[in-house]
């Protein structure tokens, strides 16, 4: 967990990155962005790719906390757990900074193949999504609010799919979260959801 | 579409690319992996930028030969269409330097907010997809082979988040297409495919 200085450290990376992008980041333009020198910003980090890959970690963990959180508050039921979840995921940024940010990380997860330790820090992001999902995908099969045959593990990966597919189409073609958020809901609801009567008699899962 | 001149110049952008990623990209390394000089590189394309926009066209033109083929193939049967169609835009790549090439594809999609052109390439790219899966699926939808309240459009457009997460899950965490072919097969025998009594007596659609 990143002490107060690494949290101000990492909002200056952010703005930095926003502005930009990775292509064109440098430790003086992060620094440029924090309120202490380039020196003060290396005592922290060795090298720029240290601090992304801190970066990237703690971009994937706030992106757990809101989801996690979301899910506390919704309760017990699953298919409310799972709305609330893919809510939180698939939310339109608060400002158009955060909407660069979307690109910021793409950028860095394309940069895995080149950087271990971004292919570390996305195969342990990609657990933790994929754990939490199948944990609510299991909980409803168990409660039969969901359809008994679905198989937690590879629906939460297809979902997990669909989420990393959100964010290039928002990026690439400036297609928003919350389109694809409305073209999953029709997924859970024939897909995930147990079947009682027709889908236009059953209840709105979602929101 | 590109001439041979142009065609020799995409295979060696391509080498270039997978060598050295998007970021270490030079017009150089690309002179070096083409048999003429950086002077006849700069005759046909004025910038690196140039270059890679129209690789970005190639790329795309591609793709979409590779399935419009495998749709032309598969016949009339629009479960056999979109089943061609997917494995062929699924299909594990034939090398490690094509499985490069995913990589550098991202890195050209993540910089579509920087570069108007890149943007339009892949919002052309988009719709060109979009409009194969959306024929497909009403053509399914018209002979009751697929479920008659589907939307053509909005479960093209799901399927096509769908690829380009698969794309992202293969760079960032090693994630095979293959796997993400096996998790949308079941989402068409649910989702799209008419249900002819049981799933489990339903014959597969897919090959």
């Amino acid at each position: 967990m990143p002490s107060d200085v690494d949290e101000e450290i990492m909002c200056a990376t952010c703005r930095a990155l926003c502005s930009h992008g990775y292509a064109g980041l440098t430790m003086q333009a992060i620094a440029d962005e924090y309120s202490k020198s380039k020196a003060a910003l290396h005592y922290h980090f060795d090298s720029k790719r240290d601090l992304l890959v801190a970066f990237q970690e703690f971009l994937g963990d706030r992106f757990l906390e809101r989801v996690r959180e979301a899910d506390a508050v919704a309760g017990d039921d699953p298919a409310d757990r799972l709305s609330a979840v893919l809510d939180a995921a698939l939310s339109p940024p608060e400002s158009d900074d955060l909407e660069d940010l979307q690109t910021a990380l793409l950028e860095l997860k394309a940069q895995a193949p080149y950087e271990e330790r971004y292919r570390e820090q996305s195969e342990a992001f990609n657990d933790a999504v994929v754990d939490l999902l199948s944990e609510i995908l299991a909980a409803g099969v168990e409660s039969s609010d969901f359809q008994s045959d679905i198989d937690p593990r590879d629906t939460a990966e297809f979902l997990l799919t669909v989420l990393e597919g959100s964010q290039v189409r928002n990026v690439a073609v400036g297609q928003r979260p919350e389109r694809t958020r409305d073209l999953l809901a029709s997924h859970l609801e024939r897909q995930v959801y147990a079947q009682s009567g027709s889908p236009e008699d059953s209840p709105e899962g979602g929101r």
